[in-house]
């Protein structure tokens, strides 16, 4: 979980009450102070997003489209129908299904650019049928939104996009300013400034979660592939010094190879200050005496990412009681997740994989129940609910249902 | 929301360290402390279950026996199954649903017993296909829980039950006790100690919502009945002085009826108090041009409960966005949502209507994706992943891809 040191709680308190009080002004202001960037506009034109291909390589924009496709597939597959019932009794239920009317997606920027967020963030939106979706990303250096990160949200159908980051973006979207009207939900991760907003925020709007830093953990038999293993350890070792990269094996020479792995692979890696700070600190090789055993503590643990580098992992599976997203045999590295099978990557982190799923089109929707009796209904139910209704002392409740058969009060009219 | 007040604050963090640091021993104490009782021991036994059912009628047994099987029935409708999908490409993806492990009902007691929450909230649980389900309620004056609740528990299969309330309850089921394990998720309404002890845990545990105080939105034409409407807006008055009652018509002369109706209906109800500062303080009748204009302001109202005592109500169901529960036509009292139709009563409120939805199936079960590609498919995917990968300057992901296909990595073994 980020770490709220009383300093960033009063720096984000302090750009809530600015953004509160000053909107639109307050945005450009603070856009200026932490991005270091003097915009003329919060909205990015639709000249700018159709700029932004000129900026982006044709391989790119194939391997964002092949992966848009194949996360709209998988998606899909969430879809649910809103359902009636007819009732005996002479009542009617129902479950309606609508979109949230309004989300605002975050997309972290910077130096990095994320194209896969903003299609993992909007496409389980778009497919839900929210109406607005909302982009915010922070400037770069020429105060501009990543070209990268507009040709996405141009693919998906986004069309309304700021130049906005930090905390700042987040108390805008949720209060609302002159240029940017407030939403229903935020999602998309951020820095620990966006996250701790998200989480001051929440209640007031709806948010996806609080991520914290990555996991993998990799259970493996004593077959598998050292250099496999190592490498998939890293690609999450590399996201964050605070990130937990975990071997779990009964292997206790396949543990050793590991470890040699590991310390080749680093050498030529750029961001090798990270994964060496990620592996001393949460990094683990566990050896078990049970594949079994490995089942268990990776339950426990509740990853976010689970390998299983086993023979015939399916059978397996049965075992797998909490984890985010399970990526079976040697060929499905994490990374084939992260952008491009199809599965969502905002998956829930710090053992919350015990109670949360991975973000889904059911992130974007909501249920209102229906309840329609006629009069026939309700005067052979009327016994019990007036029963239960006066057990719990509610006698407001009782009459409510008794008045509607009272000789006086039953064909009341003005 | 409900208020937390500083002293309430200190009061439920000094709670929370009891429990941590003194487990069952600080349960015992603060039950006495708060509840007025001694307690021999937390768990509820088997026999002391059997015996609740000696203290109930025939009549509140068969009523609890008919509601169960309605909200069986409609929550039966919301299981979803786990999904698998292959993939042209020569690989699988799914979506396995899994129930959560543990999960704690949090009941209220005291002077009144409440077997419906019991039923709302057990039932989605178990039909889920949770495992262990707790149940903890307050002690009453004589050491016991309500034999209403035990009853109700026993009726849906629950049998690991303590006599336990306030914030220690909550705490006991966060942290685990001696005697009470942890759990994975905390539902159920409570005070406003509950309520601020289920939003500090929130986290480490999962909930179900913060419950606001209740509210009713009638949208209503010249044709209803104000003696109906009346009642109606009182039931839910009498929860809370803090609750909303909104009346929002067309027409002037039934508004006027409507608050006759009020004043002669409330002197004969023993909560008056209640009713009577909740319509003071929360009470509406708005009084609009057209109907139209009546469902513009309940969806930004975004009501708990929304009845529709309007004529063909079926008909405006599409103008509906935000609501909790839908109650439509005159023989559909909000009371019969709460007990009996089958609907869940535990319904979003404060507004939060606009993206959150009632307690369902979904709040007991967890998704997990999976993702099972051959060689062949990474193999076919892996330019894109590794453009992708190498665009968002994540060398470590884009590595452990490539390198399954390099001649010296790709066939390593122990």
């Amino acid at each position: 979980m980020a770490l709220f040191t009383e300093e960033i709680k009063d720096s984000v308190g302090e750009i809530e009450r600015m953004v509160q009080s000053r909107g639109d002004a307050a945005l450009m202001a603070l856009t200026e102070k932490f991005d270091g960037v003097k915009l003329e506009s919060l909205k990015v034109s639709e000249e700018a997003m159709d700029e932004a291909f000129v900026n982006v390589s044709t391989d790119l924009l194939i391997a964002l489209e092949k992966a848009k496709e194949n996360i709209e597939k998988y998606h899909r597959k969430q879809l649910r129908e809103s359902f009636f019932t007819r009732e005996e009794n002479g009542g009617m239920l129902g479950q309606m299904i609508t979109p949230l009317k309004r989300v605002g997606l975050y997309v972290p920027g910077g130096t990095a650019a994320y194209p896969s967020s903003v299609l993992m963030n909007g496409i389980p939106a778009a497919l839900a049928g929210v109406k607005e979706i909302v982009l915010i990303s922070p400037p770069q250096q020429d105060g501009k939104i990543h070209p990268g990160v507009l040709v996405a949200a141009k693919l998906i159908g986004i069309t309304e996009v700021y130049t906005l980051g930090g905390a700042q973006g987040i108390f805008a979207m949720t209060y609302g300013t002159e240029s940017i009207p407030k939403v229903d939900k935020i999602v998309g991760p951020g820095n620990v400034y966006v996250t701790l907003a998200k989480k001051m925020v929440y209640g007031q709007v709806d948010i996806d979660m609080i991520a914290g830093p990555s996991e993998i953990l990799i259970i493996a038999d004593k077959d598998q592939n050292p250099a496999f293993i190592a490498a998939d350890l890293l690609s999450q070792a590399e996201h964050d010094p605070l990130a937990s990269a975990i071997l779990i094996t009964p292997s206790k020479a396949l543990g050793e190879a590991v470890l040699k792995e590991l310390e080749q692979q680093q050498q030529n890696l750029q961001r090798k200050d990270i994964t060496q700070t990620a592996l001393e600190n949460q990094g683990k090789i566990i050896i078990t005496e049970t594949l079994e055993e490995a089942f268990h503590l990776s339950n426990r643990f509740a990853p976010e990412h689970l390998e299983l580098l086993v023979e015939d992992p399916m059978s397996h599976l049965p075992k797998v009681e909490n984890a985010g997203c399970v990526f079976l045999g040697p060929y499905s590295p994490e990374p084939l997740g992260d952008y491009y099978a199809g599965t969502n990557h905002t998956l829930p982190t710090s053992g919350s994989a015990k109670y949360f799923s991975p973000l889904s089109v059911d992130d974007f929707i909501k249920n209102t129940s229906l309840v329609y009796y006629t009069k026939e209904g309700l005067q052979r139910a009327r016994k019990d609910i007036e029963l239960l209704a006066d057990y719990e002392g509610l006698e407001a409740h009782k009459k409510a249902v008794s008045l509607r058969f009272e000789e006086d009060t039953e064909d009341r009219k003005i």
